[in-house]
């Protein structure tokens, strides 16, 4: 491959400094290939002194099958997406892959971005919770393109996902408001298609008939969103947030009230940093990020090796930190 | 190129359905190509009956230089970075760039994975702050790859930088300062081998020769840093922090204090999210992460068009935001 005014190494140069072949210098940089062990040593001593690396745009035309992963994602200045891209890049490091960052934050360039991905022949996409329609999921599984989804639901065939245990992370709640005597609960979420909120929404009534139960929905949630809700779910004994993010607006929100009236206890959903901070000390249910991107990876992988494994879903257990706000 | 298993559509069924001949498919792709209006019409009604899509990988094999740029970065849960992310990316999509992201948390796997990124033939390189060794910057630099610092100094010929005008943003805060008064003032910032520290520490000690600064530097920075540092300077009139992370941390450690004590005023720099929350409220100096971001974008593209410019330095205004904590 040449490359003009660029100084790139190649392998030919490896192999005239090596005295070895050009065939002998792909194998040794090929997984798996035979290459007598003196003759991997030379190549490796040479490849050393010369800076080459191994070109992966060619080895992707060689072989026809490249290591981008797209991670379709809105939302970077969400700490808890934030907290999750993390584990979520290493993880797919461990394999070999490299991430093409995505970002859905601008509906209106969400399509365009997500075939311009196509041009890439990416290996697998992975969609997280905050990103688009999945109609475009549709379009990658079309082409035998896996697709795992982090914390979103989708009947698609071909389709694998990953979520936090929602129903345990209600659980938790429940059985820690039970434990408190608090039956007046109020419940603040996004809006019902976000998936998180519809979960643990559900999750929540199933697990309340006998407890009041006010809930406010907020289309895109978020700080804001829980001050202003929280103001009108005072009269509650507990709030229960769909997110961390609500969780701490609606501190903010019921301490703007004024300290006359009793507060309702806060729960929270993530376990973000903020949530440790001395204004906060938020009681909430942490998700396993880690746990979630291994979770994905794994799912991503094996499908990729075989596209037409049934669909898989895995449940990542959660965990309630207590803290002083509930 | 074949893809074994995969439904790519490729160039040459475009060609047959439009009934043209497979280079005025590719010419029609090709950005600036001259074809017909009529032939680029058939080609486009067929690419978009088929889904075609333009292979990025074969087009980098045959013109030699990818449209990838690496952007290495350490800590996504820094609410910062986490902001200047999304204009980054936004601005390479612009430019028809695709970012492929390092994670540099890791010190131990930091050194195989700039190598790694060469791998990719990367167009571009773009650092930011509470990233790796410099060094490593050098390595591109002898491949002819354009590096673009964003919040970092380096002198190595050839590489850009763009930074946040600190000189400005510390007059905004001693003028401040000055104004109600205060002329007992601490400093809070990371260890000095970080660039933002040095210069706005610096540049704060030109501006006040007649005040009397006391300092604290905590490797790591952080908001447990900046409330265990504001506890030892709570004597100080004023505490400025080097990041908003700091600051929220100091104001924090001051209230921990209880309310007996006169509390310094705290004022932050960057302005996260996190600064206009209730609890916080935060006086602080505003980075433009739209403008970094463009103006990182901006460097890199030209020094990409011609790489033996000489090395060019831009900072860019900053604002000051007042609340409530000073």
């Amino acid at each position: 491959m040449k490359v003009k005014g660029k100084n790139w190494v190649k392998a030919e140069d490896v192999a005239r400094l090596a005295g070895v072949s050009r065939s002998a210098v792909s194998r040794t940089f090929t997984p798996g290939a035979s290459v007598a062990e003196k003759t991997r040593a030379k190549v490796m001593h040479a490849a050393e002194q010369l800076g080459y690396q191994v070109n992966i745009i060619a080895r992707t035309m060689n072989t026809g099958s490249s290591n981008f992963i797209g991670i379709i994602t809105a939302g970077f200045d969400n700490p808890f997406r934030s907290k999750l891209l993390s584990p979520l890049v290493n993880q797919l490091a461990v394999h070999g892959f490299m991430p093409l960052l995505m970002n859905a934050d601008d509906p209106d360039q969400l399509a365009p971005s997500l075939k311009q991905l196509l041009s890439y022949h990416v290996a697998g996409v992975i969609i997280t919770s905050g990103a688009p329609p999945l109609l475009l999921a549709e379009e990658y599984l079309e082409r035998k393109i896996p697709v795992t989804l982090i914390n979103r639901h989708a009947d698609l065939a071909g389709c694998d996902r990953v979520a936090s245990d929602n129903q345990q992370g209600m659980q938790l709640m429940v059985d820690y408001c039970r434990q408190k005597g608090w039956s007046n609960i109020g419940f603040i979420g996004e809006d019902l298609s976000n998936f998180s909120t519809s979960e643990r929404y559900s999750a929540l009534t199933s697990l309340t008939p006998d407890l009041s139960v006010s809930a406010r929905f907020i289309t895109g949630g978020g700080y804001a969103a829980g001050r202003a809700a929280s103001i009108e779910l005072s009269h509650c004994q507990a709030l229960l947030c769909a997110t961390d993010m609500l969780a701490l607006g609606a501190m903010d929100g019921l301490r703007s009230l004024g300290s006359e009236t009793p507060l309702p206890a806060v729960i929270g959903f993530d376990d973000i940093p903020q949530a440790d901070w001395d204004p906060y000390n938020l009681t909430t249910v942490q998700q396993d990020t880690e746990g979630l991107a291994q979770q994905a990876v794994d799912l991503l992988v094996t499908r990729i090796a075989r596209f037409d494994l049934p669909s898989r879903h895995r449940a990542v257990p959660v965990k309630l930190i207590v803290r002083n706000s509930a």
